[in-house]
């Protein structure tokens, strides 16, 4: 394979340029799991100019079938027309399972993927969820690096990827279907929760009626939540991002969020900032005690020990730990 | 404070006689956060007889208000009155701040604290939920050894403190109210589909048609999951725990499961013994490496540069990291 591309000043400009090319390779690096690799990422992210004003990141939830790109293609074309910068991003820990799922047929936005001011990043595969948070959030910084203003964060509406999304953004928007209950529509109420924004989604044709009963029911069940810091009454909007209807509401709505909370936004960057610092740094002890073959030995032989009988899973904690240190001090 | 009970020999003598007091104390001192207190646990843990036959492990969990002291005090009662030698745990990661929310109050259990063959441990305070898991679990092997073979873990109904408590025990019993839908109990799909027994309780005078209702629905529910791999049946009861109707049967189908699945049984206790190796490990390498005040002071520095914007999340780790590795072998 063609290394040659691995050069810090290569990538940097190629980044500030806004080539397409040399910031899908710079994708590729920070995405990639090799220790070299990432060496060089780290050097490269350290590197990239700061963004000279604060970026746009926006992250679309819902459950399968939602229709998350339909609606992802629909708000991008008008944010690039508008003549905003768009990169759009996916945060799919199944793709190692399902081939990427989200976001690997770019066919699915057609027009958006053409649009001179927008850039779309197939999800990457074959990634524990701890390697998509982390190479998603490189990704970001790369592309503000580029010069693109919107993020939009594609996430399937499952467990964790959703709590890893929400630390990624600044706005974040949950798709509906008309008609079922949240329970139905699997949605967690925490995720609920922290939505800054409801969008019934394919609220077209026959189903027009159903969204404005689901619609009633979402708004009145946002009022039995506690206000919010931020004081953002919650929209719940109905709409169809097929038939580009409802997406100028959207769009309204991010707008009058984020012009009215400047200082509530720094304070969340600033606190995303220390979660994802914390969460790089456990990750990070976690590959230097237990990523290697000879601590990968010291666990099986304990495992061993512990299923004879012959010692309980804290004497099991201990002995580990203490092989691993030992380890850990020898490679050091 | 009185500490000359802190002795190997004299607490294993206590546990082996079941005495109540010297069991108290050896789960204080299970309990304790001290790390002089946590080496002396490990040796007691470690030196246990083992139990002659193997116990029966059963979480009760349940929304607040659906009766699970109740509950437990009457399927206790029968227990110990067959015979049985009964304890009750807790794990209630909230009683820190609700000042033991559960079994605080022994009188809400007062005919089972006073039966000769029960032992009721009031819930730990002021814990993370780590440390409920390690010291229900060192619990467990304490009064195990101390000749209890039946351990009723009462758990809150909330997230991480089920699937603790699911990792704890045989059996998982799940209380629920007459009436409400699961979306209204708060009932996480996880927690539903990992229950072995589900239990309407309160299906007592004017409720008793309504249980009926919900029984259906529940029975109902459980027919769209996948088979199980231990080919059980999960059944829907219905009853009330302040009539002691309904509890013989739930104590039927308990016999019924562990006398009919014994190498699953067996399986999955080697599963646990796992999980709870790689848990205390990792949490063990956790607090070798930031548990201490040079390496809050680390963490500290970092952050500072992190929010001026000099370094970005990546960055900082790394550089954490490297001065939290130096600090460990200073201090190893």
């Amino acid at each position: 394979m063609d290394t040659s591309w691995k050069n810090i000043d290569y990538l940097l400009d190629g980044i500030k340029d806004a080539n397409r090319v040399i910031l899908a390779r710079a994708i590729t690096l920070v995405e990639s799991l090799s220790k070299d690799d990432q060496i060089l990422a780290n050097e490269l992210l350290n590197a990239l100019p700061r963004p000279t004003s604060i970026s746009r990141r926006i992250a679309v939830s819902g459950s399968p079938g939602v229709g998350k790109s339909t609606f992802i293609e629909s708000l991008g074309m008008q944010l690039a027309n508008n003549g905003e910068k768009v990169a759009v991003l996916a945060i799919d820990p199944s793709s190692s399972q399902s081939k990427g799922s989200i976001l690997g047929d770019k066919t699915r936005m057609e027009q958006l993927s053409r649009h001179p001011n927008a850039y779309i990043r197939p999800s990457p595969a074959g990634e524990t969820l701890g390697g998509v948070a982390r190479s998603t959030y490189a990704s970001i910084l790369i592309c503000e690096a580029a010069g693109f203003n919107h993020l939009l964060i594609e996430t399937v509406g499952v467990g964790q990827s959703e709590i890893t999304a929400r630390q990624l953004c600044d706005f974040f928007i949950l798709l509906l279907l008309p008609g079922a209950g949240d329970d139905l529509q699997g949605i967690k109420k925490g995720i609920m929760e922290s939505a800054d924004l409801l969008f019934i989604n394919k609220a077209d044709g026959p189903q027009s009626e159903r969204a404005l009963d689901t619609l009633a029911s979402y708004k009145q069940a946002l009022h039995l939540y506690a206000a919010r810091l931020d004081d953002w009454m919650v929209p719940v909007l109905t709409g169809s991002a097929f038939e580009n209807k409802g997406i100028s509401e959207v769009l309204q709505n991010i707008n009058k969020y984020f012009n009215g909370h400047e200082s509530f936004l720094l304070q969340r960057r600033s606190a995303q900032l220390q979660y994802w610092f914390r969460n790089f740094l456990e990750e990070r002890i976690k590959n230097f005690l237990m990523g290697n073959e000879e601590a990968e030995n010291v666990l099986i032989a304990t495992t061993r020990k512990l299923e004879s009988g012959a010692i309980t899973p804290f004497e099991a904690s201990e002995q580990a730990f203490r092989s691993l240190v030992e380890l850990a001090q020898k490679n050091a």
